[in-house]
């Protein structure tokens, strides 16, 4: 795909629809005409705030809001996946209290590129904002899939290419071609009333990428020698020396696999969003004759996607339907799955425990994973590899061939950017505490002065009226998690029953009265999820009773301390019987 | 410590006493005397049998056993830590009903290395079958704390020494010295009515080892020419190419570590049963004139008994009280401190999250975690990580400079091995399924035959005449969970419950009922980890009574129809109002 210049003057005006469909068309300018930010004497006495929602401190749900006078825009609107202490957590998101209550100066939200962790939340804000969205073609897809998924039919999704420029507000966006694990990954210069912000997005800079174009680091320097006010970039791989490997790597690899392997089946995993990587199975199995068969919701789906707007070529005749892949040889089949994390219930996992009907492994297939690893994810994707050697198939995976490389900047291409970028200021972003400090270290190494780079946190505002920089006001911010059909519900204290529950399971009491401060009536008790034998139960339960009919009910004033006393009858004897503390579930019956 | 040769003729006859202490003398001799295997015609006949109950299909809770005839002799007794699909289980350690059965036949347990996965269910098995225990000294000091903290006082330890031979039935078994991540590990030479059988243990080859002796390669070069029927070797590090690292390299970056922070306070986290980490740990405090202080538990625990048998020099006025450091400089002072998995309740988890009160972490502060992730461990120390830099910590670890070494043979150590030893038949050990496989294909590129090489898993019985080598029967093998008092009472369905309660919380329906097929007296609904708003419950019960009250009562055969009835009407109403499948618990009350 060449980059179109000059094509569309847009001179930041963008048109805007009502219905979601059709996508806005691309736009493309020569930014050096359109890119004048013209700062009035009254804004430059306001300041920039940037506000983090998410994204640093953490690696996931990325989300910052750029604030100036009477106007916001949004980078990105991202989700990040449940951790083990949110157990029945769907989903967790941003949380947007401030821009719910500042909706009405939200001039537009910009997405870097397509991954969960950059549009995954947008179906849920959209519900408490409402703003036009800009992003390149594969970003916009995946967000209408989206989007169409959770009913969502009203969003305004406007297509930008790399150099489109887009006027929102006091704020002009451009957009700049980076390099990433997903094709349409951009990074923003945007220009304010203070100076300018890069923000790098995700990124890494692949000098022989197997589509598309290499990081635009022409433009970079360009906007980087007229001057950068504030640096925001990733910080991902700060612990990584030098640069990351091509994607003609994974190329070089592949094509090996195919070579050895002429007579097996071949069975790739992969992140489906990386159409990139999917080009390179589909013109390899062409050139090896080889028909393709996609496995897995998401990987049809989204292949589906990719071809319909360009980005994937799919040759005619080249797909096969998974349950006809059988009458064909092993040799004539390419098999392109999910699952590549472990993910329970995808194509790959359920392959490897012999649970998936349409694909039964055995010792003339090869599996190839085509991704790293998420950390958290070592235990489930490991657990799927060793079945599959179990089942008798050769796995090939990172650790032991470059069957994937990394989309994000090393050490080495962060200085690139740096020195490209030559900012006043720099704030670390995608990363943990521990990246975004060592990102800073890099910056001071390469001669910026600590007190020009500021660590901010989810919640944290950083001010700049272009000379100095400095920490605002906090807003309101953190995670939302979604939890079946709401948001928000399953709170800490749900939480922490859950946990409590999975530790230690359960003891309901039901203690039935005639009426309140009345006769007892019975007792009953039942276990779930604790150790506990029949005799213990039934001792609990008499313990129960016997510890009631010694209490004058009379005296009880209310279901509350009645309660109470059942929990505190019960809580010792059920330690010492099973060195456990479930959680004792008091119910008074009035009968 | 200089290797004892010829002193105690042991000649197979160990004295065993029925006190658990004192621990046995160390006993050596010399091999080529004593291993004098003599089989009559009768043995020659009968096969050895090898007998998977851990530690193969996974890395963790190793035991194998070897039996011939009326022996039998175990290989290590180990535990493994609970994954995550095992909410409240506090260990898990081999299901040993088969050596229970033949408890008669078994002539010994003999421990290659102290660490858990090969000494942690000792307490619980020797509840079910008592046999004498050899290993080196810091094994059976470990041991020995482990068995009194279970209040076990009648076990038979017996202290061997690198090149010490016991006679075990009609299994003689040499000792042989390893490097490993802990002193005292050994490999074991047995010898069998039909060969000599080595197991590896788990083991580096350490040229440079910062105390004790390196792996004895001459003996093991001896036994392999004289001819070994079969190896088993560990298999953790066949991914990876190349040797691993002396712990002379660690010694390097721990004093350039000691000498680059001469004013701030060190806090240095490590395995407390490393204690050749923690004697350079103790070297350097003296070299650069600061105060040692221990801190955690296992730490002051083990270090005290490390220093007890001598494997541990701490020099006098070395040691201060954790909660004295305060009134010494920080430049004096070095902390010593368990939490190098990030373990919750250890203490540098608490001084990351600023909750342990007697250390406070700032910015003069630089805590070295010396030791690797296990994997599944890594959200839990990158939080710590995390947390410590927040407070202004300089933090330094495996990522980022040669702060640990691995203790387990990469693939170059692994050949150096196979290629003294020489075996006729091969069986990998200490691996998850990939590396066992792995580790076979090493072999085989070294030139064994396939046929040669077997896979077990856990329940195989390897067989071999001394000829040939076939799978024999299966055993009752597998985990089993220790769990609040008991062992075994979380079983399957406890932990499906457990889980289903983590993720979908529960219900609890009370039905109170004149008797049983009369008139129904009350109604009661109670949620827990559930996100259901008050309104929810209400219909729910309304719905539920509004059930009760149209069905005759009279024609309920049973509660358990009845509470069929129950379910059922919840269960629908409940999934459409919150998208959950929670657990509905149905109690009949007879009032």
């Amino acid at each position: 795909m060449k980059r179109e210049k000059n094509k569309v003057p847009a001179g930041g005006t963008v048109n805007t629809v009502k219905k979601q469909k059709p996508i806005q068309s691309e736009k493309a300018v020569n930014p050096v005409q359109s890119v004048q930010a013209k700062p009035n004497k009254a804004d430059n006495k306001k300041s920039l705030k940037i506000r983090f929602l998410g994204g640093v401190g953490e690696i996931g749900k990325n989300m910052t809001a750029l604030e100036y006078g009477k106007d916001i825009i949004i980078i990105d609107a991202g989700l990040t996946f449940p951790s083990e202490n949110m157990p029945g957590v769907d989903l967790v998101i941003p949380d947007v209290t401030y821009l719910a209550q500042n909706k009405n100066k939200i001039r537009g939200i910009v997405i870097t590129h397509g991954h969960e962790d950059h549009i995954g939340s947008l179906p849920y804000i959209l519900k408490e904002l409402s703003a036009p969205i800009y992003g390149t073609k594969l970003s916009l897809t995946l967000i209408e899939n989206k989007l169409k998924e959770q009913k969502i039919n009203d969003a305004v999704l406007n297509c930008i290419k790399p150099r489109s420029v887009v006027k929102l507000g006091c704020f002009t966006v451009e957009f700049i071609n980076v390099n990433h694990s997903i094709a349409g990954a951009v990074a923003l210069s945007v220009t304010t009333p203070v100076g300018v912000v890069f923000h790098s997005g995700d990124f890494k800079i692949d000098y022989t990428p197997v589509a598309g174009e290499t990081m635009d680091l022409t433009r970079i320097a360009e906007i980087g020698k007229k001057g950068v006010l504030l640096l925001m970039a990733e910080s991902t791989n700060v612990e990584l020396e030098g640069f990351t490997m091509s994607e003609s790597v994974v190329k070089d690899t592949l094509e090996h696999v195919f070579g050895d392997n002429a007579d097996k089946r071949l069975i790739i995993a992969t992140f489906a969003s990386n159409v990139h990587r999917l080009q390179q199975i589909l013109d390899l199995a062409v050139k090896y004759k080889r028909k393709v068969a996609f496995s897995g919701r998401s990987m049809i789906n989204i292949a589906e996607a990719a071809e319909k707007i360009g980005e994937l070529k799919i040759p005619a005749n080249l797909i096969v339907d998974v349950e006809k892949t059988g009458s064909f040889k092993d040799g004539q089949i390419v098999i392109v799955s999910t699952g590549t994390q472990g993910e329970p219930m995808s194509a790959l996992t359920r392959m490897a425990s012999g649970e998936f009907n349409k694909v039964k492994i055995g010792n003339n297939d090869t599996v190839v994973i085509s991704a790293s690893v998420i950390p958290g994810n070592e235990k489930m994707i490991y657990g799927v590899i060793n079945n599959l050697y179990r089942l008798g198939a050769e796995v090939i995976y990172e650790s032991l061939e470059p069957i994937h490389v990394s989309g994000h900047a090393l050490r080495g291409e962060l200085r690139t950017l740096h020195s490209l970028v030559k900012p006043k200021f720099f704030i670390p972003v995608h990363g943990e505490y521990r990246h975004l400090k060592k990102h800073a270290r890099l910056a001071e190494e390469m001669g910026m002065r600590p007190t020009n780079i500021m660590i901010a946190e989810i919640g944290d505002t950083v001010e700049t009226d272009g000379k100095n920089i400095k920490f605002g006001e906090k807003i309101p911010a953190g995670s939302r998690f979604v939890d079946g059909v709401g948001i928000d519900g399953a709170d800490s204290f749900v939480l922490r029953d859950r946990i409590h529950l999975s530790e230690d399971g359960l003891l309901v009491a039901v203690v039935a009265v005639e009426e309140l401060s009345a006769r007892l009536s019975s007792v009953e008790i039942v276990s779930k999820g604790l150790v506990m034998p029949e005799s213990a139960v039934a001792e609990a339960k008499a313990a129960l009773s016997n510890t009631l009919n010694q209490i004058d009910l009379r005296t009880v004033r209310d279901e509350t301390e009645l309660s109470g006393i059942i929990r505190r009858s019960l809580r010792n004897y059920i330690f010492k019987a099973t060195k456990k503390n479930p959680m004792i579930i008091p119910i008074v019956m009035v009968v």
